[in-house]
């Protein structure tokens, strides 16, 4: 039986692209499954897409994954299949894959994707989503290659990483920075409620954000629904680290909050 | 067989939420077939999602319905499953399901969704649609849990029903108000044809239109095609209520129409 | 076994068309697949809806083709059904399979839509896409009909051209316009590789571009990774055509192109 291929990209839902990629896996192999898990990352943001992909990865089916997000499209930079224990992921290397590939217990074989008889030739070289990664992927799950057949095998300590910022504790008070902003305006922040417990914080507890411009006084809140309607918030989100949420709002109209925005959360003095 | 699934929602298409929940349920299920519905319901709006599946369901395959448009996640409105004639509907019990459940005769038994072996733990409480709703679809159509073991019965009677406005009939005028404008600029209205032939109406005729700005007169044509290209005009629209359409424009920026704009309608004056 | 629908429409994803028609050929074939190729069609944009199928189509399974761009819809053009060597295209006699018919090596027999036991009854007429051209690519696809149940037979050569506007090469200039500006600002032209080799001009050689405003110089360059970071360039792109891009940029944005932009090509001057 075939395996699923869960497909992310920043190809968007303007063009013809996406379509085109599944027109070229179901050729391979007509069964095949195909999970859209999205295709609005940024443009050439490879940050952004590989911490959506990360978020998806833990609630789909084991098989493989399709991931372009390909800035280097037409450079000398690897396109590769990594192992894993979940199952095998097709991209760039570019750091696209390393966040999922390190939350899946590492990667195992690594091949770069050279064999020309996989692929779809080409005039011009820059859709190598459609020509070299999509087909790839769909023989993968379809069972009609293995991973040794792609091209030579590369050191996965090799592989290019993806840098995160760490979060800091300094004092009271601990700085990190918002990951993700959601179609809804809530920001993800890279802040676990650990770093807030070890500063003596816990649910309950008033915080003072500061996000760029003016602080901003909000209270940590078991849940999303015990917000008070129209004011912001500090929550533990479905994905277990702190976001900033307005009930009925958007907070990152609110805070100014955008991908990447620093911030820094303290105890708030009591008024 | 399992059933296929219907999904609407206002999760929008920007993030991973759709592919995420999608995953969801194919590890449960790697055959179930999921339609999309759409999943751009405007943020929140519970209305404007009940109304388009109200619009749809009659052309989707019998089955399941999981519907998530909700505001009030985290808060202790249920999440329901409702038995129709149709198949079996899920999602929280805010009125989104209402019409739809009207619409097809009715629901027979109504369970809260409550069984937590069914559920995906999770830390935050924000993503219901991922940990909750879409495991129950999912189980259900799959055939592998009934609704019984969903969680309490609850009285179909005191489900949160939506409610709509009346079209008002009061002399020579009926008015009513716009239940959508579609991404044509087409706007739909809540009222039939028949409260037009109760002033005495009919194709042929000419009307005025007062929707908040300047009173404006057209055409109530049989069909589109016959509309003067760039003018607007009434007909009657692919589910059998009047809406106001532009041939080859948008009807929404001539007329300034928005979901809920209140209009009134009677025959021109002849110049 | 069934054949693969494709599926191309102007409908958008801001309403729940194309999820309802999705849902009206899985009621005819729970069994079908369906491959969204896109639905960001223009709003009535035939010709890029036309160029879009023909891009697309080399990378689709064979099967059928359900195409509705179709701002004539309620007037008398026929919807019709053209057999090829790929399979069937259904869709609007506008122009919209007009291309593709021609790529795949022209139309065999052609129906034209009309049999009222195969089609949707509905009020208004408005909705041909889900009424009347997606049951007939279902049956079609499902193989419960063949294309002389289907209506009566047109003659293929009395079909609606799309016409295109061809490339005029003059003394030491071609002159040609842009097809398509996809979702990263990359400009396809009608201009191929052979149009400018014609004049003596290859890769590496240094191109004066005119579109409207300032002449732009550029490099023709081998492969897009070979352009230097922010700066315009011409390659040969993924379907064999010249496109203008610029590298980690919006080529549309530096250059003031659109869908339509004429635009002149020649050797630059020496500074």
């Amino acid at each position: 039986m075939n395996l699923p291929i869960a497909f992310l990209s920043d190809y968007g839902l303007a063009d013809e692209f996406v379509g085109v990629v599944h027109g070229v896996m179901l050729r391979i192999d007509p069964e095949l499954r195909i999970i859209d898990v999205t295709h609005a990352v940024p443009a050439g943001d490879v940050r952004a897409g590989a911490l959506a992909l990360v978020r998806a990865i833990q609630y789909l089916p084991r098989g493989v994954v399709l991931a372009v997000v390909d800035p280097g499209v037409g450079t000398d930079r690897h396109e590769i299949a990594v192992e894993t224990e979940w199952g095998v992921l097709v991209g760039p290397d570019n750091g696209l894959l390393a966040p999922a590939v390190a939350m899946l217990g590492g990667g195992g074989r690594v091949a770069s994707i050279q064999n020309p008889a996989l692929l779809i030739p080409t005039e011009g070289a820059t859709f190598a989503g459609r020509d070299r990664m999509a087909p790839v992927a769909a023989l993968l799950a379809s069972g009609q290659v293995t991973l040794t057949e792609l091209g030579p095998e590369l050191d996965a300590n090799t592989l290019t990483p993806l840098l995160l910022p760490l979060v800091e504790s300094s004092g009271d008070a601990v700085r990190g920075e918002v990951w993700w902003v959601d179609g809804f305006g809530n920001a993800q922040t890279n802040i676990a409620p650990a770093d807030l417990v070890g500063l003596g914080l816990g649910p309950g507890d008033r915080l003072l954000v500061e996000a760029g411009s003016e602080p901003v006084e909000l209270s940590w809140v078991g849940t999303y629904g015990e917000g008070e309607q129209g004011r912001p918030l500090i929550h533990v989100d479905s994905y277990g680290l702190l976001a900033i949420a307005v009930r009925g709002g958007r907070a990152s109209d609110w805070l100014k909050l955008a991908d990447r925005t620093a911030l820094t959360i303290k105890r708030a003095q009591p008024a």
